[in-house]
């Protein structure tokens, strides 16, 4: 039996047709109109009812289903969900960040509360003044004139405008001709992996590590190996032994910052060591400085590619998305002339440019202090929210976690006591409304996986800070 | 002997600080206080009396010595050029187009005429629109709760949009779910190769043809043997040669509506012999359908991805670029879910996801019907200078070239009369401030070079267009 459902098209443009009618399914649900388990009509018959495209219809069921809502049943039809998430009043603000399979309407409430691994937040960062320099690049003589294709290794006016950020803030000696504008990082690293990597040759990575990272140099055709990564880093004397005993073993992918996901910060005398296997190995270093900015105590450490000597072994990967909103996709890369230019030669082939007006405003950003007086606020921002979570972790997770204190970074790695399984808690918290992710992401081979939990807090405020530790509370397993 | 220059910085903020510089210079050479041949002074000495970072002098210096201005010799310094572009007033106002190497300030005229190869014009573009849209997408539930990243498939808007607009203008029968959205077609070239060649296999391609996707083919490390193109377009028959006797012939490149760079549409006997032999051999086509709403005469001819059976062997490339300016860089795939997976998770590896606000915003262009719109007054506009330029070739070169008025498309394929060589000619253009590239440019195998020129007249207002033939004409080579 299906049900008639009154779905009402405000039709005001401020929101796409899709997801007008996906918030029209949830209040009608929420209204108890729909009940959990009821059949929806058909995609064809809704769409001929409202006189829309049957994708658009589609597109509103795909998004509920994804969220939970609705659950799609093969060669029967689309149901309400029987395990509904949360439902509240359609009414309420809806202020929690919930990250991905959120509803896109701000009407609904999030049926999942998201803990990412160390997303900066949007509702912070410059909006207004992203939007108003995006205007104006787009009326700018370098956009108007520009009918041909632009530079693969981006705007002149951005690279200049990194290079200086760079020189005055990380110490890094480089010429806006030494800089390559990627889409964020990740681009940059597949970049620098094709650009120093024959197929089938090896790099060394952190173990745990970025598996996205692995995923780009995989991408190259690259092999990945992992090496162990303790408190003070990674292995240096473990990655010495690997050196000497693999010949085809000619990078190695360093977060010498804030180790992903770990925390931790490369110790000095880790530093001096690593360079110089680097140099005696022939070894190129990729150093993913991907949150640089994010030091709340003390100063922040000067990058491996400022004391790399001219031999051009370092190259530096950095980003502007963990600065602004993990959507704004904006990288950079920074290496020798000859990498460079066969790294420039890659991106023309497989992306050509990237965007002129976003390129032109984030310049402007940076040329007008914007960025500098973001990330200060930022600071300010997420060390009050590191501060909080990790007051909340200790007062009522004390007896089941370890943490450091990280010094930088925007997430807590907390490692579980004896007995406690993360990807058991992981599940337990799923089912409770709790998405994240248990330390087996992070691993290369799953027998190494770490019992832990990588939290990042900048997105969230302390409501959603304080459900994310009582959700982990309740659903805790047993030892 | 180095010179005292009098650079004032206006200090606006209107343009970035290196751009002041540039137009100072130009200022200067142009009131005659610099003259060819003249040293400036060094970047270190100039940076330090502008109480300015080197990097941006050097930027600057960058800048003019692109565009012509000046010229760097190694040990020696930086010297006005001798040969100075047309020097003219910097106060006219500066409408023609130049693209590469023009300068961003609006304040100086373009040294060079540029010929693209068929881009669109970016002053024609719904710039106002754009921005809005960008802005509400800054401030959209979607953008401010996504402190996660994103779908690696493209905003779920944009899709829907897309799909929407494929169905309705295109009569392909796409689904969201079967769209991908890329950064513009080159990445869909690439991902498209790397989907379905392993390394070493051999994609077919248009001779002449497009060299950036023979890039990214050659980049995923395909195999790319080029087929010959007649007034029909590919020559099928020879193509089923190569078919028969290569067995590592996995996949075939075509431009069907309007070749690059001849221009020619597919005739429809050849659509039907092509999709034939692509069942028989197994061959994947890739339909790249780059300027599909440019069709002058008559309705734009369906692609063949629209003809295709539910076997899945075309992958069909489209852009928003086209339509909007070159800088702006959006595209799309349409695939079968098993090939479009394979794009997917490629995607992710060599760069995770799009910009969440511009393909929020491009989604609202289409849901709002503002592309439509466009295109329809881009048609208009374009349809007359295409005339116009038809006109002043047939005025001025009749004796010395051929072409067929195109169909469709933003570029006339000009052949040269016997006796006649491009790049002879294009090196006098050069001289003269006109870049044009020669029919060497678009061969797979320099030996197969056609005598001729692709003239992308779009972004070339009708004073621009008579310079460009008014150039040709006065630096025509001796037959």
């Amino acid at each position: 039996m299906q049900n008639e459902i009154a779905i009402e098209l405000a039709g005001d443009g401020k929101q796409p047709v899709f997801l007008e009618i996906a918030t029209s399914i949830i209040r009608e649900i929420e209204r108890g109109r729909l009940k959990p388990g009821d059949a929806l009509p058909g995609t064809r018959a809704l769409a001929s009812s409202l006189k829309v495209h049957r994708n658009t219809v589609d597109a509103a069921f795909h998004e509920l289903t994804m969220q939970g809502w609705l659950v799609a049943k093969p060669s029967r039809g689309t149901f309400v969900a029987s395990d509904l998430p949360d439902v509240r009043s359609a009414n309420r603000r809806t202020r929690s960040r919930s990250g991905e399979g959120r509803l896109r309407t701000g009407k609904a409430a999030p049926p999942l509360l998201h803990v990412s691994d160390g997303s900066p937040d949007p509702r912070e960062m410059p909006r207004a003044a992203l939007a108003r320099a995006f205007r104006r690049a787009l009326s700018t003589p370098a956009f108007l004139a520009n009918g041909s294709y632009g530079d693969p290794r981006g705007a002149i006016s951005l690279r200049t405008a990194l290079a200086d950020y760079l020189v005055q803030d990380r110490g890094l000696p480089v010429s806006p001709d030494e800089v390559l504008v990627t889409r964020g990082s990740q681009m940059g690293l597949f970049l620098a992996a094709t650009a120093i990597l024959e197929p089938g040759q090896t790099i060394a990575v952190e173990e745990p590590g970025y598996p996205l990272a692995w995923a780009a140099f995989r991408a190259a055709r690259a092999r990945v190996v992992g090496v162990p990564v303790d408190a003070q880093g990674i292995d240096v004397s473990k990655l010495a032994a690997l050196a000497e005993r693999e010949p085809t073993l000619k990078a190695i992918y360093v977060t010498p910052h804030h180790q992903y996901p770990t925390t931790v910060t490369l110790g000095a005398g880790r530093r001096l060591k690593l360079l110089d296997l680097a140099r005696r190995y022939r070894l190129t270093i990729i150093e993913d400085d991907y949150d640089h900015e994010y030091r709340f105590e003390g100063r922040p450490i000067l990058p491996l590619a400022a004391r790399t000597d001219a031999d051009g072994s370092t190259i530096y990967i950095g980003s502007l998305s963990k600065l602004l909103a993990p959507a704004v996709r904006v990288g950079y890369a920074v290496a020798s002339p000859e990498i460079l230019t066969r790294m420039v030669d890659r991106r023309e082939a497989i992306d050509r440019q990237g965007d002129l007006p976003l390129e032109q405003a984030l310049a402007n950003l940076i040329e007008e202090g914007e960025l500098r007086r973001h990330a200060r606020k930022a600071r300010r921002i997420y060390a009050a929210r590191r501060d909080f979570l990790a007051n909340e972790i200790h007062r009522g997770l004390g007896d089941d976690v370890v943490f450091n204190m990280p010094a930088g970074g925007l997430a807590i790695w907390l490692r579980l006591s004896a007995g406690l399984n993360a990807e058991t808690w992981s599940s337990n918290a799923a089912r409770a409304g709790l998405s994240i992710a248990p330390g087996l992401r992070f691993a290369l081979d799953a027998a190494n996986a770490t019992q832990a939990f990588r939290i990042g807090y900048a997105n969230l405020d302390e409501s959603d800070l304080k459900r994310v530790i009582a959700i982990l509370i309740r659903t805790r397993p047993r030892r």
